[in-house]
């Protein structure tokens, strides 16, 4: 780093995601993407907005937030939104931790959490999962520290119970409990229930996965009023205009159409199945998923070549390095016809 | 702030945006937004990239960043682009501030200035202005902080020459100065040459005024490589994918289409004049304006009973309390018709 950086940053490792080749020529099932485009009221809502762009955003998001508590059954004033899930995790390591309380997170996780910790210069602890890649909630209780867990969690798939939620929530009274759902509606169980029971539990949600809007950015939280207040508290601090006309339109489309939704998540759902089935009997380990992606590997082949192989072949999949899972690639359930070429391609990979 | 909340932050003060009425009855005249649209080319934009939405935005921003460098006449690689300037400027402060470095700013300038230095709990130091609200060059040199100033600055209009702000720059080589240039393209002068002669300098510029494009988010800096690549270490801790699919795609079209923002500015000066001079016949003292809002006070009308009067009649102007510009306020240019509504109703309320 040259000599204006900031010291308090000088160890600094960014988040690195997945690639995001811009000719657009792969099989892109490395980034957790929907396969399928947004819903067409979402387009038509963006078309009716795009030309009041010269206006700033409402920095309330009314629109939005409604259209979210509308549809999740939760009070207006129990929600924020933000510019990704990114950012509204980045919002909760500043409003709720500091010197005297740091964070911690299951040491096989979503790659931001120790990336936070390090930009927000806050101590980390990563916990380590079992060894069947499981969050164990007994490794979490009076932990003294913010917690992060994203359930179901990535890049694994597997997804906790709400009984071991609440054992986290109950068990760290004094501190904040952050349960990140990026990928719960393909088959996880929501915490939100518990939010009206806990004051010290935040919901973490996204667009990007079960909405079909990645490339919209739209995250949002759901908690008890007081601390949203405290989450506004820093995004007016931050960036009051967060989301844009088009992102607070759309994304209130989105929650409102839940006809599409329902019936992406369960294509999804379906193909995920079968590309589990078809995986099994090649011989692959798969952990057992609750997301639009999964986690497999297969004895003698390791995940890395398979990850060169494919992407030779124009199919992109995510391979991590870290040692416990370096063995698996992780692999995002696109269409039905994307899964059944990534068949045919491993099959003769594995020849 | 509840039990939960950062100890870090305790004594944070949000910034307060100016009113963002959403039933859209008013002739909004207080937050310098454009009177007129985005470009057509802008919207055609967006229609082409909604039913991409599905997919990540680019979080290295191409098509956004490169059409910036070809607009200015830039180097490629000394752009970055942001959720607005206002995530510009707070990535300026993570990145080139510390326990040791804290940020100076003018006493009477962006509002946000003094918040983001306490949502990264620095050191800050307020210098005045001159008694014509003017900033003196000689204020800041050696200031051993990091500098922001806005240039023209806000809510005066005033803008400083190119050969203050280089003794400004030239003063402090260990020490980056950021110019936010949000009003420049209304008749400032730009620092943009300065950036490759000095290592130290930062230009941050918006969509948000001369671009027509509030509501969809867009600032971004320029500067020497090393300092892009350091300010990109930090978006890539935070937000990666801080540009959303439809503000890449609508940045980059209304960057391209110099032949509209030429137009739109030509407009807006054209009626700044024509408002200026009839004010002045009404008898208000104008600072000189090289913006596209105007900072007018009438002796013996307090500022805020015009804010309030204007209110009444359906027009909004800002006000702001602190004591050096109470008498003041500041009025956004509008199109031809609202400031001749404008005129006419302050005639009425003066009477």
């Amino acid at each position: 780093m040259g000599r204006f950086f900031s010291k308090r940053l000088s160890g600094l490792l960014p988040y690195v995601p997945g690639e995001q080749p811009q000719d657009m020529q792969y099989i892109k099932l490395n980034t957790n993407e929907s396969p399928f485009p947004p819903s067409p009221k979402v387009v038509e809502a963006i078309a009716g907005e795009s030309e009041k762009l010269n206006l700033y955003s409402d920095p309330e998001c009314k629109v939005l937030n409604d259209a979210i508590a509308k549809a999740l059954g939760v009070g207006k004033d129990m929600v924020i939104s933000g510019n990704g899930s990114d950012e509204i995790l980045a919002f909760c390591y500043m409003a709720f931790c500091d010197d005297d309380t740091g964070v911690c997170y299951p040491d096989i996780s979503y790659g931001f959490y120790p990336v936070f910790k390090d930009v927000f210069y806050l101590d980390g602890k990563a916990i380590p999962l079992t060894d069947d890649f499981k969050v164990n909630p007994d490794d979490y209780i009076a932990s003294g520290r913010t917690i992060f867990i994203a359930n179901p969690n990535a890049p694994t798939g597997i997804s906790l119970g709400l009984d071991d939620i609440e054992k986290i929530v109950k068990g760290n009274p004094d501190n904040i409990v952050v349960i990140d759902e990026a990928y719960v509606d393909f088959g996880g169980e929501t915490a939100i229930p518990l939010t009206y029971k806990y004051e010290n539990l935040i919901v973490v949600r996204t667009f990007s996965k079960s909405r079909n809007l990645a490339g919209a950015r739209i995250g949002f939280a759901i908690a008890q009023k007081s601390l949203i207040d405290e989450l506004n508290k820093i995004k007016f601090s931050f960036n009051p205009y967060n989301e844009d006309r088009l992102a607070i339109v759309a994304g209130a489309a989105a929650m409102d159409d839940k006809e599409y939704f329902e019936k992406c998540i369960g294509e999804i759902v379906r193909v995920r199945e079968v590309t589990v089935t078809e995986l099994s009997q090649m011989g692959f380990e798969i952990l057992p998923s609750k997301t639009n992606f999964i986690f497999a590997k297969k004895e003698g082949f390791s995940g890395e070549k398979l990850y060169t192989e494919l992407k030779k072949r124009g199919i992109l999949v995510r391979h991590f390095k870290s040692e416990r899972i370096k063995d698996f690639v992780r692999i995002t359930i696109g269409t039905e016809e994307q899964m059944r070429t990534l068949i045919r391609e491993v099959a003769d990979i594995l020849k």
